[in-house]
């Protein structure tokens, strides 16, 4: 089986990192094709961002047709309902898929981002999948996506005061670590606090696995039904499905 | 005063009927600028188009950067929460508007869309923001944007139907068309059931000046706080706030 | 157009100063009528005093015909439920208003009232309107109502101490002052923070001008149809609209 | 042990039937004290009523200071918030008394009330206190509460349609009856469908002899404190705590 | 009347006191048998424990067919619905009837129990039935059950500092003593700290004698039906409806 | 890797079903056991019968030390959060699961399942883990478990019913098949509709291979600690963990 990852940034060392990621936990048999747009903002850091990594997202996946699985590589799931109205592949996430591991494994889950201007992003997505019940608290470090290995920045450092934060302050009794860039701290962190300590990139790699193992597919009833087409115009005329 | 008006979609008639309905209900002193992107789609039904019409937003918010207001003019408050990162000005979307206005008159209220696609951007708009606590249903007419104002689109009967079902099952108050292209039915609709029928266009340019009156800025705390300024490659080069 | 904006309790001194505030906000065109009832407490702090100010907030409503719309200037928005059934005029209560706008400028706000007796009031209106959902903390100052601008009440620093709270603690990015008596805090605090800071006389000014200009009037479906006439004795007997 | 309830209108029929109903259920030791306002409406029906009913209410607390226990005997639970600030004697309302004893019963409910204009407040004081995560629908009979036992009202057949609808749509397991005036009814009705009915007279007695029994007080914490002593004017100057 | 509580552990002592307990609360004319099962553990703390206690409780209701009404008496409510369903008489649990109780006396309520791995399953309980809404917070003091009465265990002052935090930190207006071995010190704290504290023996008393009062039976509609006769296959043999 | 499944009734034609869809969907290299406690019911129709079959699952957990996952194969998730206590290996519910994937692959789904009784036992869990969010409707056919395969049960046709009325009437986008006896109805209904219908066995051992690879316990902490060594009495002996 074929999935296609796409980091929604330009910055390729991190499609790097994250299809090293994902190739470690992939069963044998498993293709892995990371990729990212050539059009974009090198890193996500709020709602702005968002809006310029969509269209190369989209691009992307109609670039890989063959996948029989797609995975947006950034935790805010970026572009994640809009990639499912044009296929019926599975697609994932990796904050979602995050959510769901999590949820399997402990009764309560805090997620732990890079900035504030973030929160509010992760708090959406949790609310709107009822991941909000069980997730209990979901805070940042304040440290920019690009430096977190820079070892400056203490990032290593600062997830482990939030995450006795998270246990001792709210009871959390697994770790969301929420940004792609934050995969490489999961395993020490992991067992220094002998917590659940998840990265997305591997929870989505074993959930596209299994979507397709079930060859099941993305409903296309209500909203991701595929879209009408239409006339598009301008620089976004190839993106009309008429 | 001057309130700047975003139609998302490329389709000039509905950007020169939004301007109609906002002067007619601005006040004397208010100056109206309707606009819409070169680039996207003719009309947004759905995730997909979506995309595709928020680079275009921005672009006119920065075009218009003497505006007192911004107000997004498609019911699915698309980019909205882009928009107001890159301004301190207020910034409004139609759909958003609606449910305030609907929600000062009346105990519940009902939304009646024109394609089942946008029903679940409708419902996590509502949800987002708590509307889903009093909008006791969401619905569609399953007849395309654009088809509105065809006659043979039997539209108005169509939303009559709606009006009669969230009445008598789900007990609506008030009405909240959910397309700017159903603002011209709203009187027609609010004298035949005796129920408050609630347009967006109005909604937004009234709040927008209230919000202009109190010299009321969007919060720059979290979620809304400006982008940080990096590196934007490709077509979006010019995006990038470095 | 003409706004009725009623004081609920009987201090005249606090009436002038909601006149002066509704005054400087509203439009030209826009006459205010302040208006306080005869009978009642001097000051609302609580579920007890409320009782006593509705019967007179319903007299000043039947005695105000002509107004186009009607205030109820206490942040409980006391009575708000009953005036609005005997009127299809618009009718804001000015706590739901500062809601609606703080709801337009950030993703979440706090409201800072005067005593602990308030907040499960307070907390139940934005319960019941679905404000729960962005509202992130209701605390007081624990300062009686009429002892704000008493300058040994230390209130500036008070409130002051609460925002500080609300922006660090609950990530608050916006914040309603929850009393009339503390609009005069508003704009000192909006400059000392750079945070909205939202009261709510002005809040429901705009509100209601916009609502007029709108030509909405309240459903008379449901909740806020008008009253069954039957007998009323004693006292009451006057209210009775049979 | 003592125990006063109150019919909050003026109809003295109804706290006669009120009275008869608490005697049948009451134990043995219990005298009941059954008194309505002088002044009021002669039964409540929506916001507005409620309003008229509240001061008298109170009056007739301060009247029956030997009380062990109060009882708002009316299904809005008018007032129930207020009187809980005069008195550290347990404080109950028949409708929120009857939510308590149908969640014992029985894992979901329906509220059948007597009209429209009810159902909001039915609807909010549920939504205060949690009941409407159990309880499933909240309908009405469209019929005034002073017609309740007037045969040409159909009052029977209409409720028990109503209850065969909450039992197949709703999946109702119990039945509260939102009418005091409706208590006659309970009994055939539970017979005629073997399913929990429950009228709010009988709950509200064996719940007060339970608090009484228990010696519980109502809590001064927070929103039920004492009120602040102040000044009261006019008509309403016996109420000041001063 | 004759009401059967079930202590749902083997420790005799603790049915001994739940015993005493009742007694101390009951009417005149109601007789309390206390009891508790042959088989299983000594104490309940968390999931594993609860397993071993519901077989024996349900021989407890089996054998003690004559009974008025049941109730459990272990604050996790162990196997209240399973109970339910055996039988058409009214069956409480100690928890669930504690949240009864404060509900009626408070604004809001916390809940102080004995263990971190209880926490989860009171917060179940509370979210099931609603009280999640009124119900500010759950915490624990972190003491073995049945170590409470130990006086090397400081429990007095644990829960002490427990109520403290509630107060001050989470707005309660009452207290839940979390455990049915915490029973003892309910009084005292009341006093020391002037809020209601419930303890759940009296209060699921209080309740069973006003359920049966009322003449009330479990709904046999929905999750409470009757069990399939079906068949049992070893040790559970005894256990079939067949 | 090796996964055990635990059928929690004693009907052994069901192990070998659920077995036979496990290793169906089952990875290379992985293996199945599946298994059924000797002691219990023959099938789980609800709260009753669950008691029953929990002690025998657990007794299957430690007979099946060397298993890498644990599944349980009752759509009721029937003493899940037990097995979580005595294990830091994955353990899924075949309810659970299925509901993950369904969030992974739709909007919105709907539960459909054998019989009224174990609807309420289904909504508890989905509002346990916040997907009650999305699911829309939990209905059931009317048709004992063990009835299921019997073609005078009319099974299938009830099941076809249902779907339409979750697509048309609650707007699913997929539908969960509530019982594990359910299971070969999928395929031909997924074809049917053209919509995701998924069953729990599948679903489940996707997930547990998911997390074996990934190499994640579950958590330690809050509710899932281990249990507190303790007495046991009686036939429970053996399960004392001194």
């Amino acid at each position: 089986m074929l999935i296609c990852i796409i980091n929604p940034n330009t910055t390729k060392k991190m499609t790097d990192r994250i299809e090293m990621v994902a190739n470690k936990v992939a069963s044998n048999g498993t293709s892995i094709v990371a990729t990212n747009p050539k059009n974009g903002p090198e890193s996500i850091e709020g709602y702005y961002d968002e809006v310029f990594c969509i269209p190369g997202i989209l691009e992307e996946v109609f670039s890989n047709k063959e996948a029989d699985a797609y995975i947006i590589g950034c935790f805010d799931d970026t572009g994640l309902d809009a990639v499912r109205t044009i296929t019926n592949k599975p697609v994932l996430g990796i904050g979602d898929s995050s959510y769901h591991i999590a949820s399997c494994l402990a009764g309560t889950f805090s997620v732990i981002t890079t900035l504030d201007a973030s929160v509010p992003i992760l708090k959406n997505n949790l609310l709107k999948r009822g991941f909000d019940r069980i997730c209990v608290n979901v805070s940042s470090v304040n440290i920019p996506v690009l430096d977190l290995d820079n070892e400056d920045s203490n990032a290593s450092s600062s997830i482990e005061k939030e995450i006795e934060k998270s246990i001792n302050n709210y009871k959390a009794e697994a770790i969301v670590l929420g940004c792609a860039g934050m995969a490489d701290f999961a395993q020490k962190l992991e067992e220094k606090f002998s917590i659940p300590v998840i990265e997305g990139v591997s929870a989505s790699i074993v959930l596209a696995e299994g979507l397709i193992r079930m060859k099941k597919n993305t409903s296309k009833l209500g909203g991701y039904s595929y879209p009408n087409p239409k006339k598009y115009s301008g620089i976004y005329k190839p993106f009309s499905l008429e």
